[in-house]
C-alpha cells in the first residue's frame, strides 16, 4: 500500500476510551478515522453526531471487511481484547489494543504469535510512555545525572470509574508498570499485593503492590478508585538526585530534586554514627506540552508506515500482564511474594 | 504531694526530640523543667545557652534522686527505652516515654506491669492522637458524618533523620499507626509489610505496611525516609463522606469530601452495570491552632496530678509496638501475611 | 424562520478565538457553523481540516449574503468591532461581538442603536458571567450570606498574547469588569488606573485599575501580559463572609471563608482598642463545571429563539468601554481620577 | 567598651513584635536582653514567664539609666517612635527602631542628625532585606541573569493585626518598600496611591501604590488587612528571567522561570506583527533557612562591634517614610500622581 496516501483506521469501542482514539486519529494529517464500531447504537448516534465524516457500525465484520481499512485501534473491556484482536490480526489489519492487552499472558503470546507470523503491527495503548514528561524523566536518568535509580513509587488514584470485569491494579497499574518498566529497562522478579474490595464484591478497588526487580531495584504502586483526590504521582528516587512527577500538574509536572543522603560524616564515642543530607536547587524542566495519546497515535502510524516495532509493542504488553497476573496471585495467597517470570522481546 | 504547686520535670535525651519537651514543658504555667539529662555534654551546653533555669547532668541517677522530680520524660534511642524507663519507675517517678514505647512487646508489657505496681502514670508520646486536627477527625467519624470507614490510607515521607538503630516502619509508622488505632478504635489482625533498605545495610529506609481490621478494615501504611518532598498525609475513605488530612499544611489542614460511590444505577442488556459517583463541596473545618506536643505535655501533667489514665498510656505503647513486631516478621518473610494480637486496656 | 429547525450561525475572525466559537456551536444541537470567515486564507486552512463541514471565505459578504444566515459572531481584532458590527447589523443578522465591544463609547452606542432599531439580538462575549463559578458566586453574594461586600480585587495575568491595537487593560481588564458589574450590580463613578509600556511602544503591558462605586464599594483590578504565572484570581471581601475565585484551578475554584473583622471588642487605658477576628471553615461548593463559552454560546442561540435580553447585552458591553475609555483618560492624565457616567439597560 | 564581653539590650514595646526581638537576641550569643520595658504590665508579666533573666520595668528611664544597657530595640506604636528614639539616642545607647522609622520624614531626618553626631547605630527593622531569599534574588539581579528589572509587583495581604493609628499602607508597604528599594538600588521619583477605609473611619485597611522610578522602573505594592488568605507575594519581571517570591512557602520560596518576550517575528501584510515568547526551565535556587529577624539581631550587633553602617540605616528608614508621606498625599488627593523626593546615604 502507498503510504504517501491517508492511513484508514477503524476504532472499536466507543465508550469511555474510543472518542479519544477517534479524536486524535481525526487530528492527524496522515490517517483518516474511516470507521467506528460499537454494539451499543447510542455510543455511534454520539460519534455521528461530533464527526459526520465517520461510518458506523455495530458488526465488527463491516470493518474487517472494508479494504481500504489498514489498521483497527481496539478500546473494549478487557474481557474482550484476545477474541477481538485475534479477528482484527486474522483479518490482516496493523492493532492497537488498548492497555492491559488481555486477560492473560498465554492470550498476550498469542496475539504476539499471530501479528508475527502475519508482518503486522501489534501495539498495545500504554499511553504515559509517550507522555513528553515520561520521556524527560527516561533522558534525565539515562544521563547519569539521577545517579542509581534506587527505588520508584507510583501512586494512581482517584473517585469512580469502576470497572466490573478487572479489578483497580489491572485497570490503573498497567500505567505505572509500563512507566517504571519503560524508565528502569530491567525486569522484576518478584510481587507482592495487597488490597480491598469495597463496592463490589470480589473486584478490589484498592490495591497496593511491591515489585522487586533482577538489579536490586524497587518500586511500589498504589491505585485506587476509592479517593477523593485524582492523584497520579511518580517519584523516582535517586542516588544523587529525586525526580516527582505529578501529572495532575498543568504545568511544571517534573520536579528534579537536588537532594541526597551523603555518606556516615563521623563516628563517635558510641559507635553511633550520621548521615548528612544534601539539598540543594529544585528544577522544573521545560517539557513541551503535547497529548501523550496523540504521540501514541502518530507512533503507531509511523510503524505502519515504516515497518518498525512500536515502543509499546505485543511484548511489551505481554510484560505488564504477567506482572499482573502475578500481583493476582500474590492477592490471592495474602499477598504473599510471587515470582514473576517476563518476556522481554527478542531484539 | 500538692498539686496547687509546681510538677518538678526531668527530660532525659537532649537530641531532636528532648528540646522540644523542654521548650513545652517551660510554656506550661503548673510545671518546671528542672533538670536536662543527656551523656553527651555538647547537647547540654546547648540546653544551658537556651535555658538558663534547667539544671544539666550526665548522669542520669542525678535526676532520679532528687525528691523534688516527680515526672521524667524519656526521649532517647528507642534501645535504651526499657532499661531507662524501668529505672525512673523504680526510682517512682511518673513517666513519659518518647514513640515506640520500647524494643519488644514484652519490655512493654513488663513496664506497664511496673507502672500498675508503683501506681505511677505511664504514658507513650504519641503525638499525633493529641493534634487538633486529629481529634476533628475523630469528632467527625464518631459522629456518622463519613459514614462506614472503608480504609484509611497514611503516608510519612521526608528525606533524612536516618535512625541507625531501626528501620523507617518502627520510626514513623508509629505515628501512622497510632492515629489509625486512635481513629477506628479497633485493633488489626494481620499484617503485611514490604520494604527496602537502600543507605544503611538491614535498615530499612522505604516500607509499606499494609493492616487487616477485625471488622473488616483495611489500612496502607507507607514509610520513606528517602523522598524528596515531606509528606503528612492521611486520607480516611468512609462510605458517605472521604477525608483528606495533610498535616503540612498550615492552614486547612483537613478537607472533608462530600463524595461517594452510590449503588449500581442500572442494568443494561449485557448485564453490565454502571456506579453513580456523588459530588458535592469540599469543606475544611476550622481547627484550633495548637502545637500536638504541648497538648500532649499538658495531658501528661493532667494525669499526674488527676490520676487518670493518659490517652495514649502503657498499652497503647503496647499495642502499637506489637504491631511493629508483625511487621517486621513480615518483612524477614518476604512479605507474607504475619498475624497480630493486640492487647487492649482492661478498661 | 422556524426554530424547530437549525439556527444557521457565521463566524468571522479565526484567530486565536474564532476557532473557540466554531467548537462551541458546533456542539450544540440546535445549531451549524456554516461559515467561516477571515482575511487569511491560512487561517481557513486550518479550519477546514478541522471542521469539513464548515464552508470558508475571505469575504465577508459572502456570509452575509447567505439567507440561511441567521447569526453572526466577530471575534476579530477591536479596531474593526464596530465597522463589522454594523455590517452584519445592516445584514439583518443577530450579532454576538468578542470583548471589548467596540473601541469607544460612541461606536457602542450606535451599534446598540442599529440592533434596536432592526429588533435584532446584540451580544457581547463577557464570556466569564457565564461561568458557574461566577453564577455561584452572585447566588452566594444574592443569598446574603457574604454579607455587604466591601470590595472586590480582581487579577489576570500571565505571559504572552501581546496585543498590538489595545493595551493590556482594553485586552484584559473586560473580563474583570463584567464580572465585577455582574456581582455588584451597580456601576462605578470613578477610576484611577496607572500602567506602563515596556514591550511594544504606547501599549501599556501591565495596568492597574481602581474603581469607586456609587454604593461605597471599591474595586482594584491588575492585568499583565508580563507575569510568568498565568492567574486569574478574583477575592471578593464581604463584612460576613469573604470569597476567593481562582479559575486556574480545576476543582474548587471557588473558597468561601468564614472569616471577618469583628468590633472593637475592649477599650484599654490608652484610649487604644483592638478588633477580634473571626475564623471558621472554609467551604468549596460543588460548582458544575461546564466551558462557560458553551454556556454562553448556548444563551446567544436562546436569545434568538425567545428574543430576550442576553445577560451581556450591548448596554453590558458599552458600560465595559466606557470604564476603559476613562481608564485610558486616566493613564493619560498620570494615574489621576476620572469620572465614568455608564449607562445602565432602560429595562 | 570591650565586645568580647555580651552585649546587654534592652527592649522597648512588648506588644506582638518585642518578644520576636527578645526571643532573637535572646539566642546570639553575643548579647543578653538585660531589661524588657512596657507601659502594660500585663505584657511584662508573660516576659517574666517565658524569659526568667530578663528585667522588667513600666519606667524606660530605668533602661535607660541602666550603664551596661549599650543597646536599645524600640517595638512600640509608629507614633510614639520618634520621641523614644530621641530619648535612647540622647541617653547614648544605639537604636534599632522597627518599622516604619517614624511618622514623618521631618523626624526620621532629626534622628539620623541625632545618632550621626553621637556616633551611634540607627537602624531600622526592614526585616526583609535581611531574608535570605531576598540576598538570593538580590544576588540574581546582580549577576545579570535576569537581565533588566521591568517591574516588581508586591502584595502583603492578610486577615488582621489591624493597627489603629496607621493604614495598611503605612504598616505592611514598608516591607514591601524596602525590599523594592534594596533590590533595585534606585529612588522613585513619584507615587500614585489609592484605598479605602472599612473597617476603621479614615484608616485604609486597602491600598494600592504605584511607584514610577527614575531610571523608567515601574513597581506595584497591594496591600490589605481585609483578605482570607496570607499572602507575601513579590514577582520580579526582568527582560530575560522572571522570579517569583513567595514568603509563605515553608520550601522553594523562590521560584526563577526562564520565561521572557521575544522581539517581533515577523511582519505580514497587514502591518501586523506578532512577538514570540521563550518557555524554559523553572528553577527554585536553595536558600538557607535562616529566620530573617535572627540576621537582623546579628547584623545590628555586628555594627555595633566594628562601628559599621546597618544595610537598614537610618537613610533607609527614612526613604521608606518619604514614600509612604507620598502615598497618603496621593491618598489625600484621589490618587493623582505624587512626587516623591528621597534622600539616599551620603557614601
Amino acid at each position: 500500500m502507498n503510504h504517501a496516501e491517508l492511513i484508514n483506521i477503524g476504532v472499536v469501542g466507543c465508550g469511555y476510551w474510543g472518542p479519544n482514539l477517534i479524536r486524535n486519529f481525526s487530528s492527524l494529517p496522515n490517517c483518516r478515522v474511516k470507521w467506528a464500531c460499537d454494539v451499543r447504537p447510542e455510543r455511534l448516534e454520539r460519534i455521528e453526531q461530533l464527526y459526520p465524516g465517520v461510518r458506523t457500525t455495530v458488526h465488527i465484520d463491516q470493518v474487517l471487511d472494508d479494504p481500504e481499512v489498514e489498521a483497527v485501534a481496539i478500546a473494549t473491556p478487557v474481557f474482550t481484547h484476545f477474541e477481538l484482536g485475534a479477528k482484527v490480526l486474522s483479518a490482516g489489519k496493523h492493532t492497537l489494543i488498548e492497555k492491559p492487552m488481555a486477560s492473560s499472558a498465554e492470550q498476550c503470546q498469542e496475539l504476539i504469535e499471530m501479528a508475527k507470523e502475519r508482518g503486522l503491527a501489534l501495539m498495545v495503548g500504554h499511553t504515559f510512555i509517550y507522555a513528553p514528561a515520561v520521556r524527560k524523566i527516561k533522558a534525565l536518568i539515562d544521563s547519569g545525572e539521577i545517579g542509581d535509580v534506587l527505588y520508584i513509587s507510583s501512586r494512581r488514584l482517584n473517585l469512580g470509574l469502576f470497572q466490573t470485569d478487572i479489578n483497580v491494579a489491572w485497570d490503573l497499574a498497567p500505567h505505572d508498570i509500563s512507566i517504571i518498566l519503560y524508565l528502569l529497562d530491567v525486569d522484576p522478579v518478584s510481587v507482592n499485593c495487597q488490597g480491598k474490595a469495597h463496592v463490589t464484591p470480589h473486584i478490589e478497588d484498592v490495591t497496593n503492590i511491591s515489585l522487586n526487580f533482577a538489579n536490586g531495584g524497587f518500586a511500589l504502586i498504589h491505585n485506587s478508585w476509592l479517593d477523593p483526590n485524582k492523584v497520579r504521582l511518580t517519584t523516582v528516587v535517586g542516588s544523587n538526585k529525586m525526580i516527582v512527577y505529578d501529572d495532575t500538574q498543568p504545568l511544571e509536572k517534573i520536579k528534579v530534586f537536588d537532594k541526597r543522603v551523603e555518606g556516615p560524616r563521623r563516628y563517635d564515642t558510641f559507635g553511633d554514627f550520621h548521615y548528612s543530607y544534601h539539598y540543594g536547587d529544585t528544577n522544573s524542566p521545560f517539557v513541551i506540552h503535547e497529548e501523550p495519546l496523540k504521540v501514541l497515535c502518530r507512533h503507531f502510524l509511523d510503524t505502519i508506515v515504516n515497518g518498525s516495532r512500536p515502543d509499546s509493542d505485543g511484548v511489551n504488553g505481554l510484560r505488564v500482564v504477567q506482572i499482573l497476573e502475578a500481583a493476582s496471585r500474590s492477592l490471592a495467597s495474602n499477598g504473599s511474594l510471587v515470582s514473576v517470570t517476563t518476556r522481554r522481546a527478542d531484539r
